[in-house]
């Protein structure tokens, strides 16, 4: 093991997904804590709260009613962040003017959706069974395939999901442009900003790709370009089952690692051992494999400190519309960012230092793996009826 | 006005000093918060606190007892990220394997410098006038001056700050190498992950140039080459002077903005209106200007809410070392990047989306800048003795 040596000393390690740094400090974990604590996640809850916008059968701001819905519900966020309508905007600025270099500006257009996870109000995904996981998953497919540029390879490929009519959502309606880009994601618990305990996720398109997903797409082309057409995920997935080192939980379809580059205390991701471009292209078993790879990850965190540990979670994949090479060389891969450190309360913060030079970690992902390994089995509560 | 049209419409602005996107929802403040608040800044402490290891002639961790300091002092942080002396490291890896492209990583070298901003353990630099803040200015320029490389034009015109003995940190040993870069920055608050409210930075330097001034290095020098000798920031102080909607404050040397680009609420940069590489570039006048400018921005941040108000704040300059055009394309300047969004206890979070896709503010910078506009005057608490 000649790597053993960087359990000891400061290094930074290269992030090839997105082209980026982060400093490694081990030996600093032995630095006291003295600061901020937060709440432990709460878990005494009722299973229907008359008060939760999410509830089924509750009104929410808008003034809509929610079905008497059974899995997954969606439904356009009463407070979008983008819209599908909004006024035209072309800049100002005569071209090359100081303007135009120094207060550039592009208007974006989209659509914000809410994802229900489960008609329960107190459960998380780590009480869910990966037959329960399953229609989330469905319905996540069953989304990005309506929104998908009929020009994309995988258009011609996408089947139809058999949904229960319950946890459709025809009733969104078919967005009125081609959208570029798709962001599934999740926040988990009051530290990651989430604001309702029910169990949820946000789905949010626009007309522009946004940064995260530009530079992972710049870095994924430039790898199959310069490695005679290899995939870096898939060259990524079989270089960690070699090593073992940072494999957290393994099936036939996906892999856990918390990733090399990993910037915070236990941070993972999921990622498949075969080259899959999006949701797309998994197949009913695949489907089912990634529902227990997400009920394996989250069960594991909870149990890590005994506690509803937060995060956010994130699906990258092919974009909605753009080239082919753009397709072809995107992986589906999810991230998990949880910010706990030391324990229910104690949180890594990524302050001064990260914000102003370069991301900065305590333990080696090496160390969160091993943790992580030892997690698995049952939740540690008793799960909620 | 042609621009007004963004308070009402979703864009996303290119920040041209890192060169990455920005995702602007202006409408977006009308979303209720029932989400996680924070505690409100304590401002109620003693002048001098026993178990603070911060204050003067207490004992630290090390053993080391402080002097009976008067303004401020620097030490080795006890739990430092970087250390001076470690065990090599050489990637154990054939060149051309698939380690040596997913699994890269470099040894890091360094010292960290905290450094108290005053003897009273109960203020902050809001309370503080400008010529009690500037013996950190002049703390800063020193500190930063014993570390340059010879070969930087900077080395040259550096002359001794003429600090008072107790303010001296010629204690903490000259560098054992040529570190690339300092890191001197500020984290204020819980929020921020600051754990002892005595008034106090910290420096971190090391052997590479971290990730987040390497991107705006490239910006400016890019930028210099493309428009003839032009300095980016120097264009964007004269273009934001002659807008004025972006300003909050100036001076003869320096001018306060929210930036164009700016991601978090009431993020301000501080910028000088002309061509300074770093803090030695600066004048006895100019060093006063800017603890001026300190003292206006942190005091108007505590008036915004009638808070003691988060945030992380840090300064990029010139490198230490590195080629000429880097020495010569640095432009010195301050970030102030502040969590809070709507009041004393509630952020902004910057998580799932933000995380996963493309950060995203909520309020426009223009609109950021008339709150802060109209925060000037004396701080809003009686400055405590
Ligand atoms: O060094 P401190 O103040 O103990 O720690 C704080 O600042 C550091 C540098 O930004 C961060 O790495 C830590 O997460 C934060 O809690
Ligand atoms: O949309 P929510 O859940 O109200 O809001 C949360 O997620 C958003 C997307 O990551 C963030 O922009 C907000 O800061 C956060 O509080």
């Amino acid at each position: 093991m000649p790597d053993k040596i960087l359990d000891d000393i400061s290094h930074r390690r290269y992030n090839t997904l997105r082209g980026s740094w982060i400093l490694v400090s081990p030996h600093r974990t032995k630095r006291p804590w003295q600061g901020q604590t937060e709440s432990p996640g709460v878990i005494d809850l009722p299973t229907y709260d008359p008060q939760c916008y999410l509830c089924p059968g509750n009104k929410r701001a808008s003034g809509d009613t929610n079905p008497d819905y059974k899995n997954t519900f969606v439904f356009i966020n009463d407070y979008s962040a983008v819209k599908e309508e909004q006024e035209d905007y072309t800049s100002p600025d005569a071209q090359g003017s100081l303007s135009s270099l120094l207060l550039q500006a592009e208007p974006v257009k989209g659509k914000c959706y809410v994802l229900t996870f489960s008609a329960r109000h107190n459960i998380t995904l780590a009480d869910m069974s990966p037959s329960e996981i399953l229609p989330i998953v469905k319905t996540w497919t069953e989304i990005y395939t309506s929104h998908i540029s009929p020009k994309s390879p995988l258009a011609a490929i996408a089947k139809p999901t058999h949904l229960p009519p319950s946890d459709h959502h025809a009733h969104v309606g078919a967005p009125k442009e081609q959208y570029r880009w798709m962001q599934i994601f999740e926040n988990k618990g009051a530290a990651m900003g989430c604001s309702n305990p029910h169990p949820h996720g946000q789905i949010w398109t626009t007309t522009t790709l946004p940064e995260e997903p530009a530079l992972e797409l710049e870095q994924l082309r430039k790898y199959h370009r310069e490695q005679g057409g290899s995939h870096l995920l898939v060259d990524y997935a079989r270089l960690e089952r070699e090593k073992g080192e940072r494999v957290v939980f393994q099936n036939e379809t996906f892999l856990v690692v918390c990733p090399w580059w990993a910037t915070w205390p236990f941070e993972t991701m999921i990622l498949p051992v075969k080259h899959i471009r999006s949701l797309i292209d998994l197949s009913d078993k695949e489907q089912m494999d990634l529902a227990e790879t997400i009920a394996e990850t989250t069960r594991r965190y909870d149990n890590l400190f005994e506690t509803s540990f937060p995060y956010s979670m994130g699906i990258h994949q092919a974009p909605l519309d753009g080239s082919k090479e753009e397709f072809e060389c995107s992986s589906l891969h999810l991230h998990f960012y949880p910010p706990l450190l030391r324990s229910a309360t104690v949180r890594k913060f990524l302050v001064g230092y990260e914000m102003m030079a370069e991301p900065q970690r305590d333990i080696t992902p090496e160390q969160a793996t091993v943790r992580l390994q030892a997690c698995g089995g049952e939740v540690y509560r008793k799960t909620l009826q």
